[in-house]
């Protein structure tokens, strides 16, 4: 095998703002056409809703003493554990609406005791026994990203809290060109594995709108799915193999091509979100990078049509390698986003990535499909705009946040039978929520990831904060997740549970299915040390 | 949703044979060609092994008593608890080369004390919660085509043994044309999948050697891969979602096209083989029937160059449906039984499938790659010959055992790096272990299914039988078994785990991994009636 270890070139992602999205430097001010669109759709006008200052932020004092200090420090080094207030904020949360409004707000903000940062899979490994020993919960963070609650440091009622930051795992252990797979250390943020990946020629294909700062762990964790998902697969899909460590010593699923050894371990750890275990390396499938990228937008004149044709392309042996497609309202707002003229209907983006001929005569084949149920071609530039922009949405959220408006997402995916059904149930619950005294609701959606069987759907809405802006978002909240599952749709189709979506999980599990996911659980983490009160319903 | 529930044609498929492979009707006489490349490459002559008559096989004496008969058949019906020595002969085993020289010798043969018949998954389900309260073990059963002692009736130390055979849960519950979905009861055979597809102009595309007995449950239970795969993906890979029975209640796994959330509970159930519940219904993603069927030989100078053919192919977006590559002693073997002339290198055959246009298309992709990496168009007649025997390898097996010569298989994977020395190292071992005073031996391989990162390789062996033949086979498999491992194979691709595979479990999950299995079967069977002594080693 063509193994060759290789030293990783500096990450040099910036720290996220501990009040927002991304890069501070990136922040954006509110753009007056969007203001006006605001005020007109939403019937509420901007307003400042600013953050505190950091210096007001209160947090708890930190719960570590001195003796587990140095045992931690005797693990992975004194510069390695940090108790500090700056550092504890930055790892108090992930970054969902509700987790901005309560650090904005500055009031009791929860904390880690402490965060460590070891350097492999060993101190990974001890970091887990010791914490196991003492009765301390353990939060893993890879690109601190998640909009679900994953990553609030909850200590299960256990003595302390600490949260374990990722990053120094990220080299890339080994490469296999031969056999098309990388071993990649959980801490790899996304842009360093496609630097890393392309000095070989080679690229992951997995493009996420958290892609600047999540993790390779973090994606196996939470089943991640990417923008060109149609072409490149979900993330699980990608694993080859697993490492993970636990209380209980190591763990390692997959690793082969394909086997019938029994169950599939793989579907235990993916998706686990730290509560089986750390995961500190993923063998990943990688793909030449591609030669040629072709972009294609198309319009339909309704919602159904364009749905339809997803579907056509989704079942056909020839495929695009991303595929999106905006309802009506979405199609209007992004055409007054890119400051197009808005055309009726329904727009969707197509991308074709691959050889030069073959990626040519694939997106002739789609072409023909997609003029055959109802589609005229628009061409390549709202594709464009939108690849511009396709990591840009969490930081206008940020800025309309600033200006007292929520601006949200939620996802779901469900059988082509069920989906417009569902978008219906879903569209009518936020509306229902949020359409008030206090403001009017916005609601758009997108099919973001196809399959034969099905697709998800992932919904924006924009309204007015009002009062009391977590209680309005979490009333709405539940009332899109109950719509949800009652019309065939699964809690989530990538943004995973963490706490958000933890109480729909035994419906979507089944009380036996949960059982047996405690049982696992028992069985490699007995003192229930990792992510308590994320995932799994208590018994 | 269009789900309509379907009544179900009969499913005809001829018992199969108690000492042998399928219908016993096809049985065949040893070809005289055959008879003198036996002699001249094993040196050994053929002579005359026959199976005893059924009636002088010995069964031990059934241990059912009449109030747990009366119990059983309280649930099922009287008609539907089998005590009688033919049906309780039936079901004593699978059909791997141990299994049958156990039977054909006829001496102590392991028989299950009853064979269960029920209906539909709530008989199932009660059956498994009377057999748990009793203390009576349950080997689930579909096809009854294991290979690797999946389905030898151990009572695991318990009071008794029953068998459920699954084949009365025979229906299309349900199908989805918009989604291309189709919910099968477990105990469907391929042939009667397909028979009640195609009046839907569907197909599931699930095509291995036991195509013509194997279930669709047996297919999850085991993780099977079917010849089709480079096109159709695995079974596990066509597995929506999936209903099972324990002796705790109902499990369901999966469901929705893609989720995030939480452990993919499909993992666990797909290849457990019976041992953490019983699979009653199965939710499988089908497809339009091809239009379109172009079938390709291909020859190339050497085996490696062979390979890289495959590789290139499996890398590449444009693939066939189907590709296998023997090596160069099955396919001079390959030649020789079907008649034609004998050609230097390997030979391989590639199918494709699709509609009219669109597999013209791919097959001139294909057909330029081959020519670039080294390969030589030889037409469609090996195809076509390998197309009409391919399900009756099993059969020419027990030809050859009626006359003395042990012809068995094994297979692995491993990832396309170590495929040609696991190659090399099996070749060495299986001849090491049966190239003796005996008799010769003859080793051939082909790649049956590819992947990107990786691909199988299925092994056929020839020898004479010897005085011992059962001990003779299972030294050179322990040897063989011991090269996958060594050698980065996974212990079974797709044949399973059954008895004969466990000794390599522990090393194949890693003990942590068997441990957290034994938890989940422990949740789901907690007085491990289910399926004892297969698939999981004790701890």
């Amino acid at each position: 095998m063509n193994h060759d270890a290789q030293a990783s070139p500096a990450d040099t992602a910036p720290e996220m703002s501990w009040f927002a999205w991304g890069d501070p430097d990136k922040a954006t001010e509110l753009d007056p056409g969007l203001r006006d669109l605001i005020a007109r759709v939403l019937r509420t006008d901007p307003r400042a809703m600013p953050p505190v200052p950091e210096e007001r932020v209160e947090l708890p004092a930190s719960r570590l003493d001195e003796r587990l200090r140095a045992e931690f420090a005797g693990i992975v080094g004194t510069e390695h554990v940090r108790t500090d207030d700056p550092t504890r904020l930055r790892h108090s949360g992930g970054k969902s609406t509700p987790d901005l409004l309560a650090r904005r707000a500055g009031e009791a903000v929860p904390a880690p005791d402490a965060v460590l940062f070891p350097a492999d899979h060993d101190q990974v490994e001890r970091l887990l026994a010791l914490c196991s020993d003492e009765g301390v919960a353990v939060v893993p963070f890879g690109g601190g990203t998640s909009v679900v609650g994953g990553l609030t440091p909850l200590d299960g009622g256990l003595a302390a809290v600490v949260t374990m930051d990722l990053r120094r795992l990220n080299r890339l252990i080994s490469l296999d060109r031969t056999s098309l797979t990388a071993v990649l250390e959980a801490g790899v943020r996304t842009p360093h594995a496609e630097a890393m990946l392309a000095e070989h020629g080679l690229t992951l294909g997995h493009m996420p709108q958290s892609y600047e700062y999540a993790t390779i762990g973090g994606y196996a964790a939470t089943r991640s799915s990417g923008q060109a998902s149609a072409g490149y697969g979900r993330f699980e899909d990608m694993v080859v193999g697993m490492k993970a460590a636990t209380p209980r010593g190591t763990l390692e699923a997959g690793g082969h091509p394909a086997s019938a050894a029994g169950p599939d371990l793989r579907g235990l750890l993916v998706g686990s979100e730290g509560t089986l275990g750390v995961i500190t390396e993923v063998a990943v499938r990688v793909r030449p990078r591609p030669e040629k990228v072709v972009d294609e937008a198309w319009s339909f004149p309704d919602h159904a049509t364009g749905v339809d044709a997803l579907r056509t392309l989704a079942q056909s042996d020839v495929r695009p390698t991303m595929a999106r497609l905006s309802d009506e309202t979405e199609t209007f707002v992004n055409a007054a986003l890119g400051g197009r003229e808005a055309v009726p209907g329904c727009q969707a983006v197509l991308g074709f990535e691959g050889t030069e001929e073959e990626v040519e005569a694939r997106a002739r084949t789609v072409r023909a499909t997609m003029e055959a149920v109802g589609g005229t071609l628009v061409g390549p530039d709202p594709v464009a705009h939108w690849r511009e922009n396709r990591f840009n949405a969490p930081y206008l959220r940020d800025t309309l946040l600033s200006a007292g408006i929520l601006a949200e997402t939620l996802e779901t995916a469900a059988s082509w039978s069920d989906l417009l059904p569902l978008y219906r149930a879903v569209v009518a619950a936020l509306t229902e929520a949020l359409d008030d005294d206090e403001s009017g609701v916005l609601v758009q959606c997108h099919v973001s990831h196809t399959y034969a069987t099905g697709a998800s759907l992932y919904f924006t809405v924009a309204t007015g904060a009002g009062d009391d802006p977590a209680g309005r978002w979490g009333r709405a909240k539940r009332a899109a997740s109950d719509a949800i599952v009652a019309n065939g749709g699964t809690i989530t189709h990538h943004h995973a549970v963490g706490t958000d979506h933890r109480p729909w999980m035994t419906r979507e599990l089944g009380p036996l299915g949960a059982e047996v996911l405690r049982a696992a659980k028992a069985a490699l983490d007995p003192r229930g040390v990792l992510n308590p009160g994320k995932l799994l319903p208590d018994a």
